[in-house]
């Protein structure tokens, strides 16, 4: 596995797998990894002939610095990982490269896409994002790029920027994987103590709660919502960020929520974020309900 | 001379020209072609192997709806022009290809270089050729791109951008082409009336009448400027938009100036709206002043 840490050498590896006749498929990550970036990584690599991934921590998408601080650390574990999974080639630029003093271009979406959920929660986080996805974009020059379904607010920003912006790369969604008790995978996992844990889980439970309601006839989105915070606010230490019902045509909040509509929310569990959603109309979550 | 209409087609242009081996030099136009746009494609040719032109008239980067209505349109005319300056391809898109309904990604540049001069003057502007530029790169993939030093601001803008997002282009800056009487061109410069044209040119000596103040030891830009306005603000139907002294260094507005500064102003001569700009340390404008 080549380990590329400046842009030129990145660009320059890209270069020669193209002019080779590769496709390039990319899975850029904040690091941290865990089996839901594995999985990403061989969905990368059944559509492509060679894969990167990259692993940066993006200050630019932080709101709170805090935040960033916290975000977990753990490069040897990754580079072990990625090495593992057959990655061919891992870009890790440092922060000065990628914004240097003075650098000051952002790419912005307005609009539905941006205006609600982390958007609204997050002020500054899509710019962020869309920004070092643009630019790794530019600099790792992928035919196909993998993201996955937990985010899917920002997989839905991404696919259309790459749109908007004539980015020719094709964007690929891989499935939410979860824990075996249904904790959707995340790297801010790590940060939680094992009480956290448990209540982080009622994340889950509410929001499949909330689908079972929705399949039992319940569609008021209000109604939906309160199984999420019914599940989160009776613990100590858990702030529910947002909760929503969202359709995917259009994106627009829903006050009657119908099939094309998935319910998201945020919190913050014992001070770490986590976001979860579930398609109102889809599968259930595997998580364990005491009814 | 291609004429390429979509942007798949300008794209698979692109790709097979980059297959090929060949360099790819690019000037973005807005059509309404003059000189000066004919040296710039003269500059991307000495640069590549091949040269592709866009004619687009970009509606996000208008403030002003009637000034967007009013752009001068000769597509004929323009097409012959580039077939006789040699141009390879010219990439023709329609609006609705470049900006469909639902677009909502912008590139956006923060601080000196965006906040003031036309930044100032014209909100959403450079935010509107800044998001079309980095289109045009993406769909052209030129190896280096020129643009005219008349739009100084503009140009370092795409200069900071390019490099920003990690746009593989190299830009090129050719020197302002001007009439016999000094003027620079423009494709604006067709609107003005006999009448108008004469008042125009007073932009033009009000800069070269500062710079030669410069020269003789005068340094406060107040001063600089009052030439300006001056020889402007004499004329019936001509309103000064903007006049500044920047340093290039930093893009910095200068109480006080010094050889690193340009003077830059934008005037509505009877409604149409030019700018003009001379390094205060530069060579002069040739513009006949009676003294």
């Amino acid at each position: 596995m080549d380990q590329l840490q400046t842009i030129d050498d990145q660009r320059a590896w890209s270069r020669a797998a193209h002019m080779a006749g590769k496709r390039i498929g990319f899975v850029p990550t904040m690091g941290a990894l865990h089996e839901g970036h594995i999985s990403l990584i061989a969905k990368a690599r059944a559509k492509s002939d060679v894969v990167v991934a990259s692993v940066f921590v993006n200050p630019t998408q932080f709101d709170n610095p805090e935040d960033f601080a916290k975000y977990p650390i753990t490069l040897e574990d990754d580079l072990a990982k990625l090495k593992a999974a057959g990655v061919d080639a891992v870009f890790l630029p440092t922060k000065e490269a990628m914004f240097p003093d003075g650098y000051c271009t952002f790419v912005e979406l307005v609009g539905p896409l941006t205006d609600k959920m982390c958007g609204a929660a997050r002020p500054g986080h899509f710019r962020g994002v869309a920004t070092v996805v643009t630019k790794l974009f530019n600099i790792v020059q992928p035919d196909v790029a993998v993201f996955g379904e937990k985010d899917l607010q920002q997989v839905l920003i991404i696919n259309r920027l790459a749109k908007d912006l004539d980015i020719p790369v094709e964007i690929i969604v891989g499935d939410t994987l979860r824990e075996p008790d249904g904790l959707a995978m995340s790297s801010r996992n790590r940060r939680l103590s094992p009480a956290s844990r448990q209540k982080a889980l009622d994340l889950t439970k509410g929001l499949e709660l909330a689908r079972r309601a929705y399949k039992q006839g319940e569609s008021t989105s209000l109604k939906l919502c309160e199984f999420v915070y019914n599940e989160l606010l009776i613990h100590e230490g858990v702030e529910v960020d947002y909760c929503d019902v969202v359709s995917l045509r259009g994106f627009e909040e829903k006050d009657i929520a119908d099939d094309t509509c998935f319910i998201a929310a945020a919190a913050f569990v014992d001070g770490v974020r986590l976001i979860d959603h579930v398609h109102l109309a889809g599968p259930a979550i595997p998580v364990a309900i005491d009814e």
